[in-house]
């Protein structure tokens, strides 16, 4: 779908505007929007001194106004246009000579691209080339990740020393900091994973649903750049694509600014970019009329240009037509030497925003140790003394209840703590009740409304998750509206963003609303993907244990399947139990030798031990297991998982109200897996599960079967 | 997601015209808009006299002359207000009734709606109660599935057999044919499965993908009901959309219509239709404005009477206000009287259709034969011996490109075989070649440019297939994208649309592009879904048997991953060995007891293969076995897989380039599964392969230490 980019919204790219750090800093991946104000305000609101908000909000404002001014200074600067057109020159070849050399890729895009880059690059973000982690950076994405070269490109003028020349040259090679499309895990100063689309701004579904919220919350701070150069993968965008986007774009709230010449009109571009900082209360899609392939002459402007190299005799036309005799990769002295001035202006400028963070962490001890933590990620020691616990004298309840408890335990002591629900918290239970709505005119508060806007909310929360170490973002829906944001979920796992995902109504347990809205296959589609965690908690204190290792897993997205209906607290189930995976809860068996071993997951754990029950009362040897996390399981000692799976016990069950695809690895040839191999339907709970014989008559049957 | 319908764009309903045969028909599944034309013309395009297009489309203006005149009229003509008043609070009482007795449901949607309901069913609609199938109905699909008691009233009134008195108090119940969300497999009368906003035309995300399409292709024909309540579940629309839907259409493209008073303006909802019907260049929007739960006292307008019952306190009050004396599930017999005349009127209107029809196929028999072929989904007569065939003296190709071959083989003997790509169709390789493109202007043209519009394309796809059993949809993307369709593919499961997915580009063997699109998770986690066919080929025999199978698999999805690269036509494979699923490709092993079993699924078939040649030299007894669908083998006799894969021999391999996950069940705990646990990489394929030891040497290691 990267390589549909030019069709649907064409490539994006973004940037945004640093501040002071009161004013917190900005990211700029277009699909995570929300974090322009989220990571300023939220985690600085201090919860013991709500009468500081004000103040908090006067200081922002002047803050807002400093930056402004001197961003309107940078960006008139101008510099000699020869110079600049060489610059642009060179990051045009340097994107040729790559995807030449590889073979392979997109030099369209970058052709295309090149003077707003340019103009981005070296004239109005602020960044520090020799620390791509600085906190209070601009932070760019290229929403189009198939045009990286652009990027890497730029990045290499910059001055970053993760991209080399010999980098440029390894492009699309194995093991290379340069990959096929922008990895954030591989590359410093990638902000964020883009391959497919959908995570930028560029896919129509996903977009549309974050862009309407950037303008619901009014994310001034948030400049678009839309690459209007009319060509899809699959000709003119015409045969698919008639759309007005500056008419949607303005019904969804935001400032629209088109700038003709994108090709060669540094002017307008520096212009556009100042008008966009001027609008504060709405984000600005600048969209850039440019050609694609700018340059070459029998290719520009047509999608052959898109995903190939342009070979040899189209790279020789270029370089003719372009008036540039250099040799492939070369960079020439005198653009050299302007773009190095980014190395101690960078340096310069993080050391002027540390002097003036000291001041302020005089001033606020306590707002600046918050920011801190967010900024480096050390979680506050002892935080998890504040999960609650539960013993089996509790009255039962639904996860989905325990797992608000959990939010609500946390929030206090988690200042990076942040999200909500798809329209679904009083579902989904997911108020943080000391905290108010995430809103245009309270961006100091920690819930946000997603509104109906899964994919969207999926894609935010990355954004969240990968702007600063210290924030812990969640978000919630249905847990079968996962096929929803399932692109978004994927993209977690792949750029190790921790995002939580409280996920309820997790099994035909929802009843009445029916098979559409009852989830079969998801816990197994989750545990077949890599680098996410899937867990299911069985009761309080699991749902409690659950949350502790998602908050303390910030490089790998945990998903929490929580039951509508109520479950018992049941005895044996703990904390650290859930940290190993699986875990016995029960057992009268002696010399790791059950006769039978029922296996058991959220909902059905409870079946399981009341099947146990029975079972034991007719002499057998009986033990319990909660599977809560395969992925935990599997990550522990042999030793570990012999004791409580043992190879010679090979008379087990498992049941699990879901697919029993992947049941076969644990239960074994010898054992019964069960659970539901086709849709649900529409009935009570109660009757469904009897109907499917997801019950203790089954349990014990198989397990009489098997042993 | 259901449950919040009313927050991002609110319950939609629609309904749009019918015609001539000659005009084909209309569907309204507001995701499947394109199906508001397509069906009638592309079946009917005799390829082999081009010349007849024009013809064509003058009859057809004709046509649409004819209609709008008599839908003018009928949509004019009144009815008494106060019966209209006491049908409409009949239908709001049933809906009301039915969730109390439920104590489970949606009253709010109901008892807003029940006015524009009154008018569709009873004043603007053309169907035949006693004929739910008639091929040349109005299609009516209320995309807020979660208020389907307002669907199940208004059959109920129209005299539908599927829905009795009986059925309506059996709302939600096990086995009732009135499930908690709409299934057109439970119940007559019903078009699609709505369960799913998204499905329908009310999630944001694959909304605009549906309607800006609807809006490039001008669907003069679609007139989609936009109910505007604002009210979502988390509160009024305003916490989390303020964008502008009106001109967000209109961006689309969109004729736009608003009702101020939903609630008792029969007039303007009359009114409005009118007008939209007389737009015929555009589909058009029609804003209602209602008031959730009208009628309710104490919780009208609010979130709290949209997903539970109002309570008996409630329900009373409601009566009281609303001067409703009835008891539960009353149907006043005025208003019986003036419903019942839809039995005969639609039994005329059917029998007058078919008088036409008749003329019609006098006068163009083969246009006739190819339009009922598309109305009862009868297969032409050995249209499978168009499939091409392939010996491994044929050259390696790409399983993309030998689909290409499939699709145009089978494009000029199946008229109901239409579909596309979304902006890949150069990298998915699904043009027809002797088609041009469905456009606004040539609709009689099978190629679908969907754009990059996955889970707009997906929902469409659903629509085609459900509209008429003839038709064979196809929809392409990069195998990694189902991720963002996977809503729509899961209800063309459910719902048993027969939707081929093209899905090329199907592992690490893609290369450069790297791991946002290179699939892992994707083979199991469709494997886990109900319902669907995953086939995975391994050179041409095996693409042509996987479209054998997908064809005739009219009330099952079927998902073809493809290949990028090229592949080799195997010795042994065959077009009939795919419909088992799995089946043996060579064997040097006699009285089945083969000392180890090799199995591989497509572009790994041909390691598998190369790997038993080298085993056999040093004298094992090898099988080799392509298991290119589970579904189909699990569907296999005992016997037949006792005969593939013998209980005894448990030295088993098998290789696929994805996740491991699932593939014990095939191997058993004695044997070994070699595929990729870990995302890929951006790389030349056969350097991925290499590292991630996809290879002959791993397979040998690995039966060298099975058997």
């Amino acid at each position: 779908m990267a390589a549909s980019s030019f069709s649907l919204s064409q490539a994006a790219t973004g940037i945004s505007r640093s501040a002071t750090p009161r004013h917190g800093t900005t990211t700029q991946n277009p699909s995570s929007i929300s974090t322009v104000s989220l990571p300023s305000f939220s985690p600085l609101k201090s919860t013991s001194t709500p009468s500081s908000i004000p103040v908090t909000q006067r200081r922002v404002s002047a803050a807002r106004r400093r930056v402004i001014s001197s961003a309107a200074v940078e960006a008139l600067e101008k510099t000699d246009t020869s110079l600049v057109d060489k610059s642009v020159n060179t990051i045009r070849f340097l994107a040729i000579d790559a995807v030449e050399k590889a073979n392979s890729g997109h030099p369209g895009l970058p052709m295309g691209c090149a003077p707003m880059g340019h103009v981005l690059y070296d004239e109005v973000m602020r960044y520090n080339p020799k620390n791509p982690y600085w906190f209070n950076r601009d932070r760019f994405v290229l929403s189009a990740g198939h045009g990286c070269m652009l990027h890497y490109a730029l990045l290499h003028l910059a001055g970053y020393d993760s991209v080399k020349e010999e980098d440029l040259k390894q492009f699309r090679q194995w093991g290379s900091k340069t990959p096929g499309h922008p990895e954030n895990f591989e590359t410093p100063g990638i902000e964020v994973t883009t391959g497919p689309l959908g995570q930028g701004i560029a896919n129509a579904g996903i977009a549309n649903e974050a862009c309407s919220l950037a303008g619901h919350w009014g994310l001034g701070k948030l400049i678009a750049f839309y690459d209007d150069n009319h060509i899809s993968i699959d000709g003119d965008t015409e045969i698919a694509f008639t759309e007005s986007v500056d008419k949607r774009f303005e019904a969804l709230g935001w400032h629209i600014i088109w700038v003709k010449n994108g090709n060669t009109g540094y002017d307008e571009i520096r212009a556009a970019i100042q008008e966009a900082k001027s609008v504060t209360d709405k984000p600005t899609l600048i969209k850039v009329t440019t050609t694609i392939g700018f340059g070459s002459p029998n290719k520009a402007n047509s999608y052959s240009v898109h995903g190939a190299a342009l070979g040899a005799k189209e790279v020789d036309a270029t370089r003719q037509n372009l008036g540039w005799p250099h040799e492939p990769f070369h960079v020439p002295e005198d653009v050299k030497k302007h773009w190095s001035r980014h190395t101690p202006e960078g340096a310069a400028l993080e050391a002027e925003w540390n002097a003036k963070f000291a001041a302020y962490e005089k001033k606020y001890a306590e707002d600046a140790a918050e920011l801190k933590s967010i900024a480096d990620g050390v979680l506050p020691a002892g935080w998890e003394k504040a999960l609650p616990t539960y013993t089996p004298e509790i009255p039962a309840d639904a996860t989905r209840n325990l797992s608000q408890a959990c939010l609500n335990a946390l929030a206090p002591v988690l200042p990076g703590l942040i999200g909500g629900s798809a329209d679904l918290a009083s579902s989904n239970m997911t108020l943080m009740k000391m905290f108010g709505d995430f809103q245009k005119k309270t961006p100091e508060e920690r819930n946000v409304r997603f509104g109906v806007r899964e994919h969207g909310m999926g894609a935010i929360c990355n954004g969240i998750a990968l702007h600063s170490p210290g924030f812990i973002p969640y978000c919630a829906t249905f847990f079968v509206f996962t096929d929803y944001m399932r692109g978004a979920m994927r993209i977690s796992a792949l750029s190790e963003a921790g995002v939580i995902y409280v996920m309820t109504h997790d099994s035909i347990g929802l009843g009445e609303d029916g098979p559409t809205h009852q989830p079969i296959e998801h816990l197994a589609s989750f545990r077949a993907m890599p680098n996410i965690l899937m867990l299911r908690p069985a009761d309080g204190n699991e749902t409690a244990g659950a949350y502790k290792v998602a908050v303390e897993s910030r490089k790998r997205p945990s998903v929490l399947a929580l039951s509508r209906q109520k479950l018992p607290n049941l005895p044996g189930t703990s904390i650290k139990g859930v940290a190993k995976g699986g875990y016995t809860i029960s057992d009268n068996s002696s010399g790791n030798k059950p006769d039978v071993i029922l296996i058991g997951t959220g909902s059905e754990l409870e079946i399981a031990e009341k099947a146990a029950d029975e079972l034991r009362k007719d002499g057998k040897a009986v033990r319990v297991v909660s599977f809560v996390s395969w992925e935990l399981f599997d990550e522990q000692s042999d030793d570990y998982k012999e004791s409580v799976l043992p190879a010679k016990v090979t008379a087990r069950v498992s049941i699990e109200a879901g697919t029993t695809f992947g049941w076969e690895k644990i239960v074994g040839s010898k054992g019964k897996a069960i659970g539901i191999d086709k849709f649900g339907a529409s009935a009570p709970a109660g009757k469904i599960y009897k109907e499917y014989g997801i019950t203790k008559e089954a349990v014990i049957a198989a397990a009489n079967e098997v042993c």
